[in-house]
């Protein structure tokens, strides 16, 4: 048998058991995953050693082998993230509605665990640990393709797991990492329908597009965050620099930091000149349209390609609108369907923003940065979705759950 | 610009408007459809000539020139359909959770339209109705493909529609037609990301596989059920009987009609010739396995094909089995996750199958013919989905919308 065909066979068995366990057995698993991380800390440094080497023999950035590197520190934070999930309510058994129909049929809509979710992701080992709490949390096997650069990593993170599951007799199977890096393979992972029920990829715009152009599995599109600060003519000043810089300056390189600012021309005089102030205090360079440029001529020209770009760095793109209409049609134009914020006082402004502006989480007078499993309440995350179906914004435990109708009936025909 | 492009675009618009209207203005469009179907009537019947003309030429079997037929008790039931819809609740709008966080954003989500929805169907030209009104109702942009053989009643039919959304001032690219029925132009439609959010294909398993192996856009796979009853040793004969029939004969050709009977080797000596004189009774043909055959050989042997087989037809398949377990598993390897159901007097028995058994809906003593929107109180449906993402089972109009999350703040940073 094909090796993926191999894997997929074994998650399919190991969802079937999954989907039987009770909470208190999938934190049993959960609890012992964490003490094993712990407990072959040494063996996944030592891996993680041979994954830094690797890269830096082939001239990763520094903040990129950062992301890759692994300590003792980081390895109890991924100990401390399984134990979080342990104390997160589990969603699977939950009967969302059930009631009874005139023939006297009794008709429940239960959530169940998806099945087999595959995870495709970058150089970060600590997903690895991350996806498999939250999929088996849920019930679900998990089967994971890191990148190459985190192999050695991975494949440490994976036998902790795997062998703390046999140590409290659960199915080691939950867990699985694809091995082989090759590109190819991630393909023919992609069209794996028969095993696999969900893909959910977790990385970069590149390797998103990827997996939605190769995929013939359902795919969860994740992170990619053109966000939009719109200060309305209404707004608040303090409030919108205030807003304005945590969006942007708190971390710069996250999916729900603000890379574009729309402000309306009846402010742009006195509101511009205060935020290029307050934002290059902190040596963020701007990228403005003309109008904006006549009033504050230190800022670089914006380009078409400006207003559709999530930068993930130190650039703000800027742009001068003559009505909140005006604002939303540009948003709606350029974003990604993530996060967006409008700084008003006005009432029927704030809920036409709301209304009209098309993204996963719109906000009124705060700042983009909550869009977060943990900041929502989720406790947890496996991602953020920019699509429209199954779960849009922040992912916690309920969207790795699926729904069946359970129908109770005393002999009814139809 | 390319034609499928344009109206792409034009979609995209219409969908922005139907955003923000409201409920009346959707139902007023609704009614006026309606009326112009009945209005239009000789005009969609000579055109469904066409197609009936052409179909003869080409050889169409005669059941498949039947779905194809229009006359004006259909036409009347189309124009129906579309009032009904306007009696259902529309789901757009409502605020399914609100909460306050400890930071004092208030967190709604909100259910709202999907956008824009592609739908790929074969002959029936009541889906070009039906569609449209399923997605109008909830704020959605069509994109229509239907099959060659019904295109000019279907071009008959959106025109009507168009000219009644034009009379009450709506947007007549709320739906539109893709009159080019060129595979290559479908599959084309099937990548158009940046405009449509979400393809439904309606028709056969091999309609249903193009779609899924062709497209980049989010595909709901509705409809292929090779649905089970399984005969549990503590079943009440009669109540088996008469669901098995039902279940059966009903009508052959849907879906939620049942495919295969399972029944428990405890009972197979009493119930099986049971079965068999009921159903043949109807021109049933069983194909069965060694052991239910050793019991009455008049049934035809079973491959390990039948079992598989969705018949749609006047066969049906049967297996013996020796624990509700090895129910569970045979029909957990073959069915296609629609509808199964236990006819069983125990408890357990109940519970196990309800728990264990992976499909859209699981029934105990009841016929799987209830697997319907409208059975399920849903008043309409756009198909049953048997995939696990978004929407599972029927999908009546909440399965036509997304969520998103609006956020009252008063500006806070994180």
């Amino acid at each position: 048998m094909k090796y993926l065909e191999e894997i997929g066979l074994k998650a399919k068995k190991a969802a079937t058991l999954l989907n039987v366990l009770g909470v208190e057995r999938k934190n049993e698993g959960l609890r012992s995953a964490a003490r094993s991380l712990l407990d072959n800390a040494a063996d996944i440094l030592n891996a993680n050693e041979l994954d830094i080497k690797a890269a830096r023999e082939n001239g990763m950035m520094e903040s990129l082998i950062d992301r890759l590197r692994l300590n003792h520190n980081r390895i109890e934070a991924m100990a401390k993230g399984l134990l979080a999930i342990v104390d997160l309510n589990d969603p699977v058994g939950e009967v969302i509605s059930m009631t009874t129909r005139p023939n006297g049929l009794t008709i429940g809509q239960k959530r169940v665990p998806i099945g087999v979710i595959g995870i495709i992701y970058e150089s970060r080992p600590n997903v690895t640990a991350d996806a498999f709490g939250l999929c088996f949390k849920t019930g679900n096997a998990v089967i994971l393709r890191g990148g190459s650069d985190a192999l050695h990593s991975n494949i440490a993170i994976v036998k902790a797991i795997k062998k703390a599951l046999k140590q409290v007799n659960l199915c080691e199977d939950s867990i699985q990492l694809i091995e082989d890096t090759d590109r190819e393979t991630a393909k023919e992972m992609m069209r794996l329908n028969q095993y696999i029920d969900l893909l959910i990829p977790r990385g970069g715009a590149g390797l998103i597009r990827t997996v939605v152009e190769n995929s013939t599995i359902p795919v969860i599109e994740t992170g990619t965050g053109n966000c939009h600060v719109y200060v309305d003519e209404y707004a608040d000043f303090d409030m919108a620099l205030n807003i304005i810089d945590n969006a942007k300056t708190q971390r710069l390189g996250v999916c729900n930091a603000c890379e574009s600012l729309v402000v309306h021309s009846k402010i742009a005089d006195k509101f511009i000149p205060l935020v290029y102030e307050r934002l290059t205090e902190k040596e963020i360079v701007f990228r403005a349209d003309e109008r904006a440029r006549t009033i504050c001529n230190k800022m670089e020209p914006a380009t078409e390609e400006d207003y559709g770009k999530e930068y993930l760095d130190r650039f703000i793109s800027l742009k001068v609108v003559d009505s909140i209409d005006e604002a939303i049609a540009h948003i709606n134009c350029y974003n990604t369907k993530h996060s967006e914020a409008i700084i008003t006082n006005d009432y029927n402004h704030a809920m036409k923003f709301l209304n009209e502006i098309d993204a996963a989480a719109v906000y009124v007078n705060a700042s983009t940065r909550f869009t977060d499993g943990g900041e929502f309440g989720f406790g947890a995350e496996i991602g953020i979705s920019t699509q429209k179906l199954h779960a849009r914004g922040p992912m916690g435990l309920v969207a790795l759950t699926s729904t069946k109708y359970i129908i109770f009936g005393n002999g009814q025909i139809r």
